[in-house]
């Protein structure tokens, strides 16, 4: 039997393919961050690109095509923006089945605009294909305007970890779809429309370069896993203060009881709210879109209140 | 019955599309031309993207994992070279079955890195996921270096049109893995070999801008189609002369006879071989990368020696 996809992990696959690759020389930061930066004279753009997947990443019963084309849009941003960097324009390259509804492919574009038009975005290029299933592969570009990048390896013992944005949400929201299909649980509006259209703090990602921070990544993935890619990256270890995020685990309780599950869960593992996780020097003030919720120290992995994570309960949080 | 997209060309589909989308303010061409231009402080970057999904691009028993990786860079490179940009880097998403075996994805990594290395292109990022079929969506960068774009709006009466690359091999290749299946059919193995990775004259892009030229494409649809969007553009006629077009014709001739195929069909209209065609202001040398092989006129649409396409045949080319 050979060897298929299905046998590694992503990150075991990506370890295979990505020495494969060539690099030009003015590639200043290739792939391993949330973006990459390539060298323009007197200048640099920021590139990144991600892909939504029918029955994968999305449902079409859960998700209008507006939902789909922002939520395209949105968490390329946050790739952009995760750099310190601005954000000035995507292409896009869409795959879809020849019986897909026009006026479905119409929202899609739509929901790719309403996502970037209000960021001064340009949508400014694509390709149609056709298919077996949908597929929305964006890729985005950025701009530093003078700033270095903030990658994940600069995180230094004594660093505060902030953050900017929300938590949890997106995961509340799916798991209320889960259990509702397509009628929305009660109380779930916030979280299924955070899950739906994402709304990523985009702004406090040069915010955070300007105020000199040390490492950043956007949460897609995560807390737990995002902050040990930065803890990973940088060769520290990260706490997280379970005080700092208890608002909000209480934000998500009251859902979570109503659906059986668990609001902290949620909040330490749940991605695609897409905030800005970041690192910054001690003894300035944090930039305003950001709040503390931990500190950089020694040592290696990422622990809450000095826990392991996988001991990590809900009572945690609750006093 | 909801209108599906299989009720529209693609022409009629981008055209519900692209007026939904965004511009930003820093976008200098968008959709429409074969890459969009975004401008950065003092210098501009050219963005375009191209995906390939199986079956409907390629087979993967035509085309291993290394040729597809290589079509996928090369026809986005080509794109970029249109403009008159040198490409300097590209972004790759990648949908892929779970049993897809992962030496193939590894090929495809190879592929996309023959074809960017040479050209010092570097693969700064992307992402994989995974999906029912295979597609391979690239977006690709490059650089003005201080040069206008060439767009596809520009040719003017007395215009000289010119080429640089082939015709019709990629489409040759094509029937011949059609006609004999995995076994290359005796004599097509060039032919073959251009259809599995196409070797577009990248420098010819950037040596067309400096010389001056009025329009430029890529030929990926085809000659006449392709010659026929350069016309209605810029609003000219565009005649080709079939004696100038002889050489394309008789080098394929042998191949098609023995496939009973019509040569001048794959050099009028066999897309991918991504060839650049140009044209230039009259009186002034050709760059040395470009041949003539019509000129532009007044009117519109695109004739062969004065005659409308559908009229063409064999024998315009064989005198």
């Amino acid at each position: 039997m050979p060897e298929t996809v299905a046998d590694l992990s992503e990150s075991e696959l990506l370890a295979r393919f990505v020495p494969r690759l060539s690099a030009g020389r003015q590639t200043l930061h290739g792939p391993g961050d949330d973006a990459a930066v390539v060298a323009v004279p007197s200048g640099s753009i920021v590139v990144t690109s991600d892909v939504l997947v029918e029955d994968r990443h999305f449902r079409r019963d859960w998700s209008t095509g507006v939902d789909v084309g922002w939520r395209a849009a949105a968490q390329n941003l946050a790739d952009v923006a995760a750099m310190g960097a601005r954000p000035t324009s995507i292409v896009v390259a869409l795959v879809m089945p020849r019986d897909l509804a026009v006026a479905w492919v119409v929202e899609l574009a739509e929901g790719l605009a309403a996502a970037c038009a209000p960021h001064d975005v340009g949508i400014v290029g694509g390709d149609l294909s056709s298919g077996r299933e949908i597929s929305v592969a964006v890729a985005a570009f950025g701009e530093l305007d003078g700033a270095a990048p903030v990658l994940r390896s600069g995180a230094r013992p004594g660093d505060r970890v902030a953050l900017a944005g929300t938590l949890g949400r997106s995961a509340a929201g799916l798991t209320a779809l889960t259990a509702g299909g397509e009628v929305v649980v009660e109380g779930a509006e916030v979280a299924v429309a955070t899950y739906r259209r994402p709304e990523p703090p985009l702004l406090a990602g040069p915010e955070a370069a300007r105020a000199g921070a040390t490492a950043m990544l956007d949460v897609s993935d995560g807390l737990l896993r995002d902050a040990g890619r930065i803890a990973s990256a940088s060769g520290v270890a990260i706490d997280l203060d379970p005080r700092l995020l208890a608002p909000d685990v209480e934000a998500l309780a009251e859902l979570a009881e109503e659906l059986g599950a668990d609001a902290a869960s949620w909040v330490l593992t749940g991605g695609e709210d897409h905030g800005l996780l970041a690192t910054f020097p001690a003894g300035h003030p944090l930039p305003p879109s950001f709040r503390r919720i931990g500190v950089v120290g020694a040592g290696c992995g990422v622990t809450v209140d000095g826990v392991a994570p996988d001991l990590v309960g809900w009572d945690h949080f609750g006093g």
